[in-house]
């Protein structure tokens, strides 16, 4: 999938927003210009133009022509770097079944969801693509699937990302139930109970929850909000003291929104492989980029088979379809071995129908629309809070995915916050599910996967005015 | 679902059939005499014969009558108690690599298969079901189910079991990726690394598999064709050293056939409770019994919440829809947090069809035709081996599933055997891939799970002479 003409010009305008060399209200190049600067047609500047109005970035003015729009200027600045305080035991577990637990019940708005609201999904495609399955699968779907996955997914996943710089045909993949059975096998194929990881902090509770369930010792290494792990603190963590494996989400972060550049990546398998220690690496969000490219992985940068990348269709098509997949490279054996132990394999049907949506370009379609609302939410959400939160507040400034990461005041605890929110049907995840350190009180995650509307937009508001009155 | 009044009929003729009451060629009573009888109607002992008939256990003659078929006659004796020698660690995955890797290749006539024939599932039935799910599931599907499974497939669950004397509701059930994720859920949240647990002999190779991936030390147990485990062994086991589970398949154990009479698993669950050992009961089969009602569970007899009751669809209806599920009793707390650790829920819309089935009465109707199948094939297939096998075998007498365990003259190695037999196009399962001490060399595992028929026939003759050719 390359890069069209029009995206190319949405990127850079987008770059010149993001950089502060076109500020709001600044007129844009007029069409015509934009025609002859890129070599491009009428229709196709039009088309970039009409783009970067969905997204909310400009408006056009009758008889005026574009500008940028007024309502991106105002910002908080990015949260500091993390500063975990080294390895930490406490439970995570109760803040989160309260969290998730009342999101079943309650019908609050949920900018505590780990998902994009279904109103972003192609549900009716999706539907007609399981009538298909039945018909192209022989025993429509009731036979078990090979444990390794179905053979056509595994093909169209490598060609699928082959365009991302990751060379891979389908007998490097392994199809697994969700990028967290991935991860989960992952982790027992290459780490044995008593072991250590080394994580991003903060970082998806999900994984703190499974490395405890396996027995691992975990390490919070201190993060960027915007550049990820710090790499000088991943080095001195696998040079001087046994790390059984790294596990990173290097693309748009759960929860800090962070995206490593290349040359962090290349850095951190250089490291891996020179200490021999196994990364995986959680890649669910890198398909919802705001930019021109999809950012790389950090398995695009290794030939040793030392990097398990995992990813789902879950974040971006259908969590309920729990299709994820590993490159297992080095520990396929045990990675296939512990699949079939487990759970033999997964659902025959769903991994069909995936594999149907990626043939067609379905897939590919599908998140051009969904990045664009995606990105458009990004600024609407982060220029409400700017707008309706206290000073002093940070927000991070995520190139993709569907989460912001917002640090308080300090004296601010957002788990009493927790409790005054949902009570006024907003639902928050506060910040200290996401690390084992009893850490980032005063930070919250707010998922901005919901449309925009009026009700989001007055749900900030009260949520700006609790937190005043914190 | 109470029995029917055909099906006592049938269930007392099998019966006499099975004690040798009734022997081949006996005319059977007239219609007349079991309308009488039973005080039913003509048309009521019409389907009981009809039935009879159908599984082949019967034949018309005309103007004659009814009469016990011939052809069920001759019989090998079932195998001996088996005599495991202790704890073993042989590692049984080569042999079972090839098997299936082997099947999955060859189109060979697949006696080791572990489910029945696509041709006896209702792929249709289910195929309409899943475009009915995706109307009843809010957002069709894709989004996640709750981490316990669907409410109303845990409702129907409880609902359809409550027959078999098990009182449960549908929040005392977790559902599973298959019941090989109940099992490995169960394992882990009552197990550690380096525990041990009791089990059958032999036993179905998975268990075995998934145990050495936990750390588990096995102890096989002695094990009768007909009664299962032999209780004195079990007792004896679980008072005499700390034993972390017991793992037993109570009903048409795989591969054995065997069914633990009432008495006997009344007295397992005793024991258990005595000595505090949990129980993991693996009841896949329980659904296709062949006689009047479902045999009961072990955990029908537990009111102390240890016996961890695992099932599936898996074998009777949809393997690869891989809907499963365990009722945790004193462990649903760390059985609902793993399988949110691993795989935080199975897949959404398989779960809704499959609750449909059971709602709609599909299910059990279905069930109805797949154990008169399986009756009929189980009695052909060993008919079939009487003949075509060498004096000196002994076959299991299975009074539900659909596997026979065939136990051959001591000096014939069956992993030889299997060579002989991929090259004739007949695939077996050779007996020491279900134990973990090298044992049953002589044994194969044999699936009646596909229609009966010349090429069936023709296979089974085959194999007899490659056994007789040794």
């Amino acid at each position: 999938m390359k890069t069209l003409l029009y995206e190319q010009i949405v990127a850079d305008i987008q770059a010149q927003v993001a950089s502060r060399s076109l500020r709001p209200g600044d007129k844009l190049p007029s069409l015509r210009t934009i025609c002859e600067r890129y070599n491009v047609s009428q229709t196709t500047a039009l088309q970039a133009y009409y783009h970067l109005e969905a997204k909310g970035l400009i408006e056009s003015r009758p008889r005026s022509g574009y500008f940028a729009s007024e309502w991106t200027d105002k910002r908080f600045p990015i949260p500091c770097v993390s500063a975990p305080s080294g390895a930490g035991a406490a439970s995570v577990n109760e803040v989160i079944t309260r969290v998730y637990g009342d999101m079943g019940r309650s019908g609050a708005v949920p900018f505590s969801m780990g998902m994009p609201a279904l109103e972003l999904l192609p549900v009716a495609k999706l539907n007609k693509g399981l009538v298909r399955a039945t018909r192209s699968l022989p025993g429509s779907g009731l036979e078990y699937e090979q444990v390794q996955g179905n053979g056509n997914l595994r093909n169209q996943i490598a060609r699928f990302y082959g365009r991302a710089g990751q060379g891979m045909t389908g007998e490097d993949l392994v199809i697994s139930n969700g990028c967290m059975e991935a991860l989960s096998l992952s982790l027992m194929a290459v780490t044995q109970r008593g072991g250590t990881i080394a994580v991003e902090s903060p970082v998806y509770f999900g994984i703190l929850q499974l490395a405890q369930s396996l027995g691992l010792k975990v390490i919070e290494l201190p993060t960027h909000a915007q550049t990820g792990v710090e790499i000088d603190a991943l080095k001195k963590v696998v040079s001087s003291q046994k790390i059984d494996a790294c596990l990173l989400v290097s693309n748009f972060n759960n929860p800090l929104g962070s995206c490593m550049p290349d040359a962090h990546k290349q850095e951190a398998v250089r490291l891996i492989q020179l200490y021999g220690v196994p990364l995986i690496e959680d890649d669910i969000y890198g398909e919802v980029y705001f930019g021109a490219d999809r950012p790389r992985s950090c398995h695009s940068f290794d030939d040793s088979g030392l990097v398990l990348w995992c990813s789902s269709v879950s974040k971006t098509l259908a969590p309920g379809y729990r299709v994820g997949w590993v490159t297992p490279g080095k520990f396929k054996k045990q990675v296939i071995n512990l699949k079939l132990y487990h759970t033999i394999t997964g659902a025959t049907i769903t991994q069909e129908v995936i594999a149907g949506f990626l043939e067609t370009g379905r897939y590919a379609h599908h998140l051009r629309k969904l990045r664009q609302t995606l990105h458009a939410n990004s600024l609407r959400y982060a220029g409400a809070i700017a707008e309706y939160f206290p000073e002093g507040t940070r927000v991070s400034r995520p190139e993709g995915g569907f989460i912001l990461w917002v640090e308080l005041n300090q004296r601010i605890d957002t788990v009493a916050l927790y409790d005054r929110a949902i009570r006024q049907n907003i639902s928050i995840a506060p910040g200290n599910m996401f690390s084992l350190q009893d850490q980032y009180r005063n930070c919250i995650r707010l998922s901005y996967g919901m449309p925009w509307d009026k009700n989001i937009e007055m749900a900030l508001k009260k949520l700006g005015q609790l937190i005043a009155a914190g």
